[in-house]
């Protein structure tokens, strides 16, 4: 039975939102979201973000970054954000596609990225050589695993706004965040500043989907059709929203988030034993990334999916779940101190 | 409860569609298509479409038109298409924005573009002012609800490659055109020459899902960069992949759609007894076209929801989809008798 | 010696263009657009259209319309124009691939639109599947050297800004337009109620260059992030602006105008007296279209170039400039009579 | 009278390319490149860089190198260039908005990039997350005043193409470094491996208009179309190319090109003599780049116009131009000198 440490994405969808799905299946209903689940879908994430807010459902992350950037930005706009963020090194150029834009990238070596660093790129305004600085783009958990608390968050936004600029937050792990820093979705977003953030549900155990909230609806005037050119407009759009209605009921989000943490917790604890293993980020989330010996990496392989990160120093990310279990943990583990025995790779 | 005819979008998913998705979510899988289901749903789309064919999975049926287009145009090429087409009129211009190019429109009073219309556009060859035709796209069954014969496809496949051009086919109701036929889906568009097909399932019975079938693999080469970029790739993808694989196993697809053609053709039967109402178009698929009485829409919309056509000459569009009952039918026919007696609205 | 009827573009530039020209080169100048013959030129454009304005120098007709128009629209706008509009048939899908926009063409038989052909696309104003209404285009005299009245232009302004929209000018000819009608280049612009202007040069003396209008200059204000990412901010500025400067002083560009409409109307004279060939539009600026015999097209050619309009009815377009003389006329005139004899080329 | 520093751009046209322009405007000539000017001047090309090249003009240098680079990208590419490239920093993200691309930047301090550096991104070939390198894009002079030797462009060339990538040159100062080096043009484009080359006049010593110049005209098949959709296809084109003729004819581009660096010589050397002003970049083509105390800079530019180059650390460059005096200099200098007494700025 295949198992993987490769991503969140490799699970499955809850069965609370497998459910939800059947329900949502049983009549007609309104096409392109004039239907009853996405109507009680916005009423949670009211609930949940605070009721003067705008909430668009597309099918995935990248699309939600995307067109949600899209909707604050314009084509001679740059946007601000780690040099590892998802939307500069893994959208295959999608922001720059459809919005045009620069993206400045901002070193870290935590995935946070702080003023200090976003400041060096706000310069030249006024200047039209230079694509003007527009957001500010964090990511929360950030793409190492790591978490802003809303003190951070707050610092940014508050520089951004200073600065006539906006705060996106990619939250495909929003969940997680919140989970690990124990406050709500809201303390972490509007309380703290944020103007348009990417929710995702893919990685917390739905099937598919994001949401794209904007905190300030003004903003979003004209934003329907920039999701439709964008070619997110669902037309059974019942069957995304009533996911985030699953997910975003009975604490579901949480309590996917908080076991995948834990798990997340329990593996890094379990491989920090392992000599030959290096852990190299702070584990916030879930996400545990090590350095392992090379010669390790193609042997554990062969049972175990995850992505090798760095390929010149061997480290690898690994990700929990919502449904990863100790077991798997254990067998992972069990796996690798087997094979560094028997192979007898040692860095 | 609700009822409409207002689209085969407003239809839920057929229960075999569900199951396959309960079924698909068992364990981990790979994400972004590496995954076992999406290997068998693409065998499927061999079975039915020739083995030589490319098969990418996408969201929905805008994109699976644009980017299935963008695959084989430049921003500098023309699209040919019919006036009424979907790309034309209903993508908010889509097609425009993420290929760049111009579409080239067709007049047509039956949904369906011949040769001499396509002709007439196909001038400037070389000229740098023109944007160069490069592409003829039809619907297949069109949005008239009317249907292109093999022959009619074929001459036009002829007329394209002879010109150094491709023909593409928005199939999202491709289904309903080979069962009004009784052809396979493959005598529509391989053997006919088809070089793109936009295959939808949404409207024939599942959640959401389209499919970008390349009959010349050679012209998909960088095919994934495009759908990638185009905000496409599922992460979860064995969710789109498993709907099609239940579509298009065991005749489904068929069945599915020989019955929703039933039902339109019960429904023009029906509303052909009724004097005040004139059907405009040939029911050749899945949709009814009809002039009513301006005053019995409002009334009918109460209870139904459809969409005005032509808002001029009060020319609405009725859909049946796969799920539609003869009982609906007969309730929808003798709501309208009821309205009309009652508000005595005549033309 | 060539000589040309094809477009007023095959002429060069007026000897009082070429002075100013190597005036500006004088000595160093700031680059960019903040030298002193820029401040001039705006001056100069400020004198003839009124004080209230913004105006951008770009380097051709094609950037003026297609930037200018980016900057009062969105992608998901559409634009209604003349089906015969340059920017439709012309710039190879350049508004397209810039703005990703839709263009709703009207039909017309004299390249003028009216706004019972505008109405037919302000439709389904909220229907985020159709590119909203935004612009409506007009060009000035049009591509048939038809001319609006300022009534004719206000009555589409008053249109376009009662539904929410705006009235841009393609205005590459818009000094003929001025001086047929005998009125400023103010009253059909300004004084209409036209909101952007592309104002041509070229065509009128000048060796490359065009202005965009901004009327109101609220529209404009991010517009020079717009003209660079367009590539049309000219480090050496001066270069264009001055030669704005010379057409706008001393009534050169009314000057050039009035003779080119006058050659025209003695072409059309002279043309006039020939039996097999046929005058198709009013000569109201510095075009004259005919039909003439198929035969005579080739043997013509040989001679004098020209553009063919329309390959199926031997329909041509001849223009005339600044520059063109009562001889060159009279020897085109008698080129064909000696043609049409010689080859006996009758239709 | 103003004198500038500030960039090879504030100088005017050289006689010989005035006068150029003023004998291209004698007749009437084909618009669109199709007359004997743009012939001639292809032409010339064809002498410096070899037989079997295309040549394009265009109005600028950004649209040299963002329609030059799509010519050979798409957009889901990745182009590899330094952080300080002009097309990084200065075009305000014309090549993500016209391309749709990533670029992908390599540290420097010397404007220079190398192999190692480049290297690092050439990463997930395959992989459709990541925006593919395509092509590697080098400026000649570099932007810090720098010059690439034939040998160090051959090692990136050959890079390039073992990797399946091409190599771009940003030439708008290729002429001094041709000059510096004492080669010709083509052995540091054609001869080096040079795919792609955007060449610049305006920098030295005409009006406007820079030339793309395709080393395998088979990679520039629909280069054309590109072209006219990036607004850069001249009417007149005749004003562009007699330009290109009259500074590629008599050596007049090596003639300017070796007294602008010469006066940068001369510039370095009399500042080098100025214990308070340092210089931070080996000066090898027509760049002075020093560090100045932050006091005189505001009182110096109240006579010359230059641009700060680092806020930062007080860094500003210098630019000598065709027309650059040994009198400028001294002037220059000893205006220094009375600053730092008077002032007694010191650092």
């Amino acid at each position: 039975m295949f198992k993987s440490f490769a991503s969140d994405n490799a699970s499955g969808a809850h069965p609370k939102v497998v459910e939800s799905v059947i329900a949502a299946n049983k009549n007609h209903a309104k096409a392109y979201g004039y239907d009853e689940f996405t109507k009680k879908a916005e009423l949670k994430f009211k609930e949940h973000f605070g009721g003067n807010i705008d909430v668009y459902f597309v099918f995935n992350g990248t699309a939600a970054n995307v067109i949600g950037l899209a909707g604050i930005t314009s084509s001679y706009s740059s946007i601000i954000c780690a040099d590892v963020a998802h939307i500069n090194t893994d959208e295959c150029a999608a922001p720059q596609k459809f919005i045009g834009c620069r993206l400045l990238t901002v070193p870290t070596s935590d995935g946070k990225i702080n003023i200090e660093g976003i400041k060096k790129h706000v310069i030249r305004v006024g200047d039209h050589h230079y694509a003007q600085p527009k957001v500010i783009s964090i990511t929360q958990s950030t793409e190492y695993g790591t978490v802003y608390t809303s003190l951070e968050i707050r610092r940014i936004a508050d520089y951004a706004h200073k600065n006539g600029m906006f705060l996106h937050m990619d939250g495909a792990r929003l969940a997680n965040a919140a989970a690990s820093l124990n406050v709500t979705m809201k303390e972490l977003t509007l309380d703290a500043g944020v103007d348009v953030l990417s929710f995702g549900g893919t990685k917390n155990g739905i099937m598919f989907g994001d949401a794209i909230v904007f905190f300030h609806p003004e903003y979003a005037k004209d934003f329907k059709y920039i999701r439709k050119q964008g070619m997110q407009l669902a037309s059974k759009m019942r069957f995304i929203s009533c996911q985030f209605e699953a997910l975003l009921s009975n604490n579901l989000w949480l309590d996917n988030a908080k076991h995948a943490n834990k798990m997340a917790t329990l593996l890094a604890r379990e491989l920090g034993g392992i000599p030959e293993i290096k852990i190299t980020q702070n584990v916030e989330a879930n996400a545990v990334f090590v350095i392992m010996p090379k010669k390790l990496i193609p042997v554990l392989q062969e049972k175990y999916y995850f992505y090798i990160w760095n390929e010149e120093n061997s480290e690898v990310r690994l990700m929990t779940a919502f449904d990863t279990t100790e077991d798997d943990i254990k067998d992972f583990v069990s796996t690798i101190q087997d094979c560094l025995q028997k192979t007898t790779v040692k860095s």
